[in-house]
């Protein structure tokens, strides 16, 4: 049972925003993870929690919530929490202070590193705080695993090799995915343990306005419309596969990124509240024994991850749901399969005959659980059940 | 001039259902075509249009027109049109007294035709009244024109052969395409003229709710949501192109499909009340010139349709408009350039390094304009211009 | 603690449609309510549930649902059940093989009454089955109760008089009000309850799709759009509150409707899936002792319903929520409290100098829940803890 | 005819905003009042129009207007121009330099108006340029005229009155109205003419997403949801309609406010992209002679106000269009009549027995036409018409 591990004291970086307050609402009913302390920006510190945020969920804010007192993000003001959730846009969490960007950081020397280390995240692990990032700006870092948790939890592994590196004993930084991609990547590590590697990707998406946080999507631009552009989605889309599809080296000091795997992206925003839809038009690359429709079904269906196995109190009972129904999942009715944590499938059929890809399916999922703050609580789970928390 | 054009009289089949409707407002301030006749189901006729109509146009009725009575949908109650437009949806328009499955009747003989002419609209041009149809049971027929105005408006030369074949001296039957292929196959029109076939599509759509009609989509389906899944569009979408893009033969006795253009589509309905948004993947069959996006924009800007050139009044100024902006077309925005015959092209960009397609793009179209209604005006407009009405 | 009480099977009628949907729903985790048999049209009988239901609920149907077989609605086939609760349409429940108006049934005589027996849901009731009704038919009559469970369960104790009336053990009728007249009797209780009757009342809704059903509303009428119209809308919101906020009489044997209380409303309809706005503006008649908004508020916030006093299970913590943020309740943030069994109140503020009323506020209920099925059960649990069941 | 007038060259402040760009859309087709100059910020004066805006509107921009330099909003730079249009938001309008609160500015005297003169719209007139003013800031003023052209064009008559106070010779500073307030007064003016002072009202409103500009509503707000407050707009529905519905004074140097007329104003939006819905209860001051509905239909039907008799161009057909359909006027299909200068009226209805209004109805008006930047250039055309410019 979940209950026997220990309670964890949990910071949440950003919780005014719109990934902080989910955050802040799936630690209200955690088993062992507590929410201790709330930082915001330095304007609002100080302020009581309700008086600085504009809460858009749907449960009300607790009292004890509404009380709290915000914090600077600063790391030595959340020495009491075992953990920390960063909800930070990615622009705040890569850019106080620095003049580098974020993403020649990619790849760095350890001594680089040191210099990066007063960016606001590496400021907490730099103090033995574990960070949880939802932030995207070292997503690609080589020593940063980047975890989706019903795919490669296994990844955490590489924490003693990222600590040893940065000369840390407690801290270390793990991150989550770009929403979008969760929905293809989870469906991707069923096929591939049964059939192979996937080589060719065609993916269109209908994405959430959630998605983009608040304010947001101006309801001008959604109402009666389709944006078919977001800014930066696509190449996340086709470049972050491929890491977490990767593997840990032998000596769990290194990532091995799935070679071969080509993906092209479309990525349009509708008006949806929560929920994101990925049409996926693949191809294997062995040619000799393309699964069918029914086959790829099938393994969705008894697809089973390590954090499931694990029995990560948040991990649910399916990580993939496939529905027979034509005209399934849709985002209203399905994002909220087992509380968010599920990718809900539909459509899976075979390519028509002479075409390039061999399947296509819709995968649907909820860009603010699975896609943001359930994956770090999720993450933070697996963590702590394999002790290095 | 168009005005030069004689003046013809038109009726309406299905006058009071959402095409019909179309129909009717693009009748309203036409140089030469004028509404002469309206048509509805046997429970409607006799009643004056404005009592058997649920009007949902943006425009008022005119007070002509409310007063019209409707005729039972029956050729010789239109013996005073010229020309008349059909906006039967395809269930009716290829089932009355028929047991036969329309399906069935593709490729038929001569013979087996003259069995089917009392299908509705066989009836009229049985009775020498040309017909212009939105409906789809004939879109396949051998000796049918399926006619995209701003692309084929060549195939009308096949009437006096359809003509010779079904022994009618005036009457004719020319079909419009279904409104999802339109946003395709103009910019490919545009783009094959210049570079050669296309081989391979992916293409991926967000149709809009007025594409099912009235009542058609439940608002409980739509709002805060989209729906992956519309019946039976993506077989349409996958096999209507090949015969527009197709050629007439050198004896105008016979459509020449394109081969070897294969296209592989995924149909969602999103809550936008008016236009097509298709996103497409493509691969040219010449792979040694593969043309780069600004070629491509620039051949579909410098595209010219021979309904345009003929001067038809309905035709746009730009049969495709290309828009530099990232995020554009946009539905709410871009569906009415031109009045709706114009097809909005963005977003164009050369396929990933390694991948399989050259060119992405999506496409805008209005769905019961130039997707409906309005290819069949610019359609007749060509054939009165070409003399066959 | 209400599990103390022996388990009730239950009957859904009507159990493929919106409501009885919900109703399903809400008995899935009941502590002592059992789902034991679904009902529904004739067409439908004999089917596996899952075959015959369109299933538009945002939790997957259980397994076991899935599986049940669906009765034709007699109530011969429901002699297992304890409780039936009726989510049939107002036109079927009153309309089987009747014609008399089923609007001329009320007050109506014993005699007429047992003519009337056959109708649908008395059918239920002779063969000694309690019905919950969400039907609009018997709502007016003298000897049918029309409970709101956070205002007049009380008026349950009129049960053993309709036995009598009707020469009836066990059987009775219960009926739930209209959707939209939930936001307005809730308050006015809390209101009358401190500051005596409320004379005039003028009454604004912004209603959910959901209250029109399923298929119901027609996207392209509500998507950019409002309807200003709900067809016998209303006259319900007009005529409603008088029986609900009116008393029982000393013998429990009638109830006397609050006299002087004028109503007048306008209804629409506007693009939110679930949950009723009402807009209130009223008039005490005690011209001395005008309350403040604050002193409304309060009241308000205080107001215990009897209901709560029994400690059935369903019963909200708050009978009504009241919101200080000047831009709340809001329905899709707000419609979920406690379930959706809460009323939420804001913009308590007080009329203009000189004007004709002394408050205003706005009043959200969650339509399907507390504005249907979920009432329904609240009075069942309710009649079950009284001893009625 | 229209035509007979002089040309005008008019000038856009704001021009890069909502109101500004559909200043810009009215003048493009118009036949006597032309685009001159547009002015922006600071931060915008001196880029193209195209570099600088985000054009929203669902007419492309003509190639003349997208090389269109802005220039900086001060006076000497628009000399050129014989009018200009104020698209500025009330902020900007009246704050540029100014510790001054703009409502202590009403009833000021002349040396008071001399030291507000650096306000920016004053800056114009007092440069002698016309101004038509969309901001709130001035509507107050006793020296401004505040006119909604379909109800009091003749309060234009005391510009000789402003400009002898304020030393002026040409020019002159209009105010157009709220756009809320629109489609009670217009109604009003119709039916007071006919039936005597309107005594009290209850209006009740839903406002559409581009009355708050742009970016304006987050979508997160408003899809799937209503907001049922708008800061500021009650108190303006409340007390505008006072001094539109009020008299000149026989020396054509006051405004006389109709005396006696109490609004109780309830604000809500709702996702709709332009067309504001307001639903009026009204009682009249003549109890004897109450009108039917049917008598308030008719005059609303016959009523004609100035600006149509006087043929400005842009006045429509109808002031007022009534509808006998019970379920309109609808935002989506009823906000274009007349190109949206047309309020649209439906559901006249009498009160209940014993109520205290007289009668309802519903009204729609183009909040974005007749609720903004239409009104301004109608305002203008009757101002040239009477030879004020």
């Amino acid at each position: 049972m979940a209950t026997q591990y220990p309670k964890k004291k949990c910071g949440v970086l950003g919780a005014t925003g719109s990934v902080g307050q989910r955050f802040i609402l799936l630690l209200a009913d955690h088993p062992f993870l507590e929410l201790q302390a709330v930082g915001a920006s330095e304007r609002s510190a100080g302020k009581r929690y309700k008086d600085a945020v504009r809460w858009k969920q749907m449960t009300p804010m607790s009292e004890r919530l509404s009380q709290l007192v915000l914090r600077d993000c600063k790391a030595e003001q959340f020495q009491d929490c075992d953990i920390v959730f960063s909800g930070l846009n990615s622009d705040v969490a890569g850019d106080v202070g620095m003049e580098t960007n974020p993403i020649a950081f990619d790849h760095c020397s350890r001594k680089q590193w040191l210099i990066q280390v007063h960016f606001l995240e590496m400021e907490f692990i730099k103090a033995e705080i574990p960070v949880f990032s939802n932030a995207k700006n070292y997503r690609k870092h080589p020593l940063v695993p980047l975890v989706v948790p019903t795919v490669n939890p296994s990844h955490l592994d590489l924490i003693p090799h990222q600590r040893k590196e940065f000369g840390l004993k407690k801290g270390f930084l793990v991150c989550n995915s770009n929403c979008a991609v969760i929905g293809i990547v989870i469906p991707f590590a069923a096929l591939q343990a049964k059939f192979g590697p996937v080589e060719e990707v065609e993916v269109f998406t209908e994405q959430a306005i959630s998605g983009a946080g608040y304010p947001g999507v101006p309801s001008m631009d959604i109402v009666d419309n389709v944006i078919p552009y977001i800014s930066g989605e696509e190449d996340k889309l086709e470049n972050e596969a491929q890491k977490i599809l990767g593997s840990l080296n032998a000596g769990a000091s290194a990532f091995d990124e799935q070679k071969g795997l080509t993906i092209g992206a479309t990525c349009t925003r509708v008006g949806v509240t929560d929920g994101h839809m990925a049409f996926v038009s693949l191809r294997f690359k062995n040619r000799s024994a393309v699964p069918s429709a029914e086959e790829v079904a099938q393994a969705m269906r008894e697809y089973q991850s390590e954090a499931q196995k694990l029995g990560a109190p948040s991990a649910p009972k399916e990580a993939i749901f496939v529905f027979d129904e034509p005209d399934r999942p849709q985002p209203r009715l399905d994002r909220n399969i087992n509380n968010g944590y599920t990718v809900s499938v539909g459509r899976v059929r075979e390519g028509q005959k002479g075409g390039y890809f061999d399947i296509r399916f819709a995968a649907l999922s909820h860009n603010t659980v699975l896609g943001a703050a359930g994956s770090s609580i999720l993450n933070a789970e697996v963590a702590v059940i394999k002790g290095y928390v």
